[in-house]
């Protein structure tokens, strides 16, 4: 097990009717920036019912609407003169993590003088920012609990991670009755995304980490079971519930202290949707069970590690291969056949491959030390199989 | 899924030299209590090297010697007038569970005009506490990341647990280097120890709590695991690392938000620990299986969790009833044989029956909102059954 140091300071109100809680955001300071997306935190009175709760509490709220699904520099350039003109003195984010991710870059970009890209490509510029807060409406990122914000220059075709312990969020509300309205495909993406982080934690070359390693085991168990059940009953608590919380932890910290490896899956994914604007998790699910392939071909002592995944997660037996080989077929199955997603690049509009050089070279930066590394002729040939 | 806020500020520095850290206790102050047991630290030299790190930071350190294994009221109340004279900032606890309870109720003590003992009857009256800190030596109470302390007034043979988010520590260094020189004994008696608080969350009433009882699966694995290989092979840092994450997760709150209910074997131990002053967690290894045993009887339709518990966690397979009673073996056999812990009452010196009576009656007061609720009667018949 390697050294760590564990750190999840935010505060996390889960379960029905925690919005009451906004009104602590009193506590930060009298102006909030009141950051989401498209309409449909208005149509659900979700917007309305948190403007109220923090009116009430004696707060007055500047808006930073349309925060785009894979959010964009300009949205966050705009939030962070926002900030600076009207003195905001936090940043509250309703919505998934998109809003989320803008808001927290938003936060700090207020108490930045340069250009919030600048923070974006290098998150130890971060030095300080505004408190974060956020409500949260779609279980997928993980966001609502973790140092992290991905955000694209589509000018550029430039989508980068950045994470700065400051940008944390300060408390989160989980209300897992926001995501009853969640439509199945957004469902499905973001149960590929979370297990995606739990994935990127779980195969490691750390020796000993077996806690955690049973830890990844139990979130990935949880999102097999309920994500189905939430795609055929959208208003099942329960699962929603299991959902919500599982995205929280697959990437605060829990899986990957004492773990931790280079991630592989998400550097590739992050140039699909850099080039492509697809969504997110189904550029992981379509990546991840080629990505098991293709690891398991280019090195074979993986093997043990992918069959314990089949036997402990899918309740497999058999020899370490067939195990292994199954294991990754029925990730596949899970993805492409229970959770109806898209199972290649082609069903998610990519119908060239101009630019898979281009993207590979990218992502390569990201791969070098994760698992297996994979090169830039590597991350080629998983792209070609998975077109 | 019930309703929570999670909440866990406790900063841990994990692994090998991470007592470096210690010199980041100046930002509470220039003055510390350092909280010890007996000369265990002393001879392996971490109380020396805990002192130098202090002092060359600035910090002058006042000390509490003689905590005893099951802290009693009179260390606190010495502990607290210590402080009080000394104008302490802070308390840091080196050593196991009971240094660490009793730093906690100090650190309390230190801030209010009474009698410490009232704050063990009612944790509600702690209303300030000096910051708490602590290194960790011996995996079991998970004190090192919790808002629980256990104290004993043995005058009047009671033993109580307190609680407040006041006394959770600030930050905690977790090597488990420090654990290499655990006696076998208090190896097992610590895995005991984890593992019930484990079954104590795990075995709950709340329904769709997948997440954490998975969660409660992955740490059970892990102590059964490598609670065997610690006591084979003191030295070996994976089988340490894993049994000293794996006691702090378990009572930290990750396993109980959003499933807790009324703990019921850690209730009865405590009266044994009162009124005999035995090792907790032996106390606890005796007592879980009869526990088990006795909660399939009285409450059959209890069969089909215990008979998760078989399946997911010892790889049993077969019918319900078949899977719960071989479940119920392989904790005894573990604990009783391949951990070489006391099989029963009379093996830990309990050689008469006098008290349980009285014993059950105060436990029953713990176990009334429990998995199974038991009575006063029932508890005497599993104190009868772990005699």
């Amino acid at each position: 097990m390697n050294n760590f140091t564990y750190s999840i300071p935010t505060v996390i109100h889960f379960g029905k009717g925690q919005i009451s809680h906004l009104a602590e955001l009193k506590r930060s300071g009298d102006r909030v920036l009141l950051v989401y997306g498209g309409g449909s935190v208005k149509k659900s009175g979700l917007f309305d019912a948190a403007v109220k709760i923090l009116t009430d509490a004696g707060i007055s709220v500047t808006e930073l609407p349309g925060v785009e699904p894979n959010p964009r520099i300009e949205s966050v350039r705009r939030g962070a003169e926002l900030c600076k003109e009207n003195k905001i003195d936090m940043v509250l984010a309703v919505g998934g993590g998109s809003a989320i991710d803008c808001a927290k870059v938003v936060a700090a970009g207020a108490c930045y003088d340069g250009d919030p890209w600048d923070l974006v490509l290098d998150g130890s510029k971060i030095k300080a920012a505004l408190p974060v807060y956020s409500v949260l409406t779609l279980s997928a990122t993980g966001s609502e609990m973790d140092e992290f914000a991905v955000i694209s220059d589509l000018s550029k075709n430039e989508k980068w991670g950045t994470g700065s312990d400051l940008i944390k969020p300060v408390m989160s509300v989980l209300d897992p009755c926001y995501t009853f309205t969640v439509p199945a495909k957004q469902t499905a993406a973001g149960t590929a995304d979370m297990m995606s982080h739990t994935f990127e934690n779980y195969f490691t070359n750390v020796k000993g980490a077996d806690l955690q390693g049973s830890l990844c085991e139990a979130v990935l168990k949880t999102c097999i079971k309920y994500g189905p059940i939430a795609l055929r009953e959208p208003e099942n608590y329960d699962a929603r519930a299991n959902l919500m919380w599982a995205g929280s932890l697959a990437i605060n910290g829990l899986l990957s202290y004492g773990s931790e490896v280079g991630w592989c899956v998400h550097p590739m994914e992050h140039e699909l949707s850099a080039f492509y604007d697809i969504t997110h998790g189904e550029g992981l699910a379509i990546l991840t069970p080629v990505w098991m392939h293709f690891v398991l071909k280019k090195d074979p002592s993986k093997t043990a590690q992918l069959a314990a995944y089949g036997r402990n997660v899918w309740g497999l037996t058999g020899e370490d291969s067939e195990a292994a080989e199954q294991a990754v077929n029925k990730t596949a199955e899970f993805f492409f056949e229970t959770m109806k997603m898209p199972a290649n690049l082609r069903a998610v509009g990519i119908t060239e491959k101009t630019h898979f050089e281009e993207m590979a070279a990218k992502a390569a930066a990201g791969c070098g030390g994760s698992f297996v590394p994979l090169t830039k002729e590597d991350i080629v040939s998983i792209f070609e199989m998975a077109f």
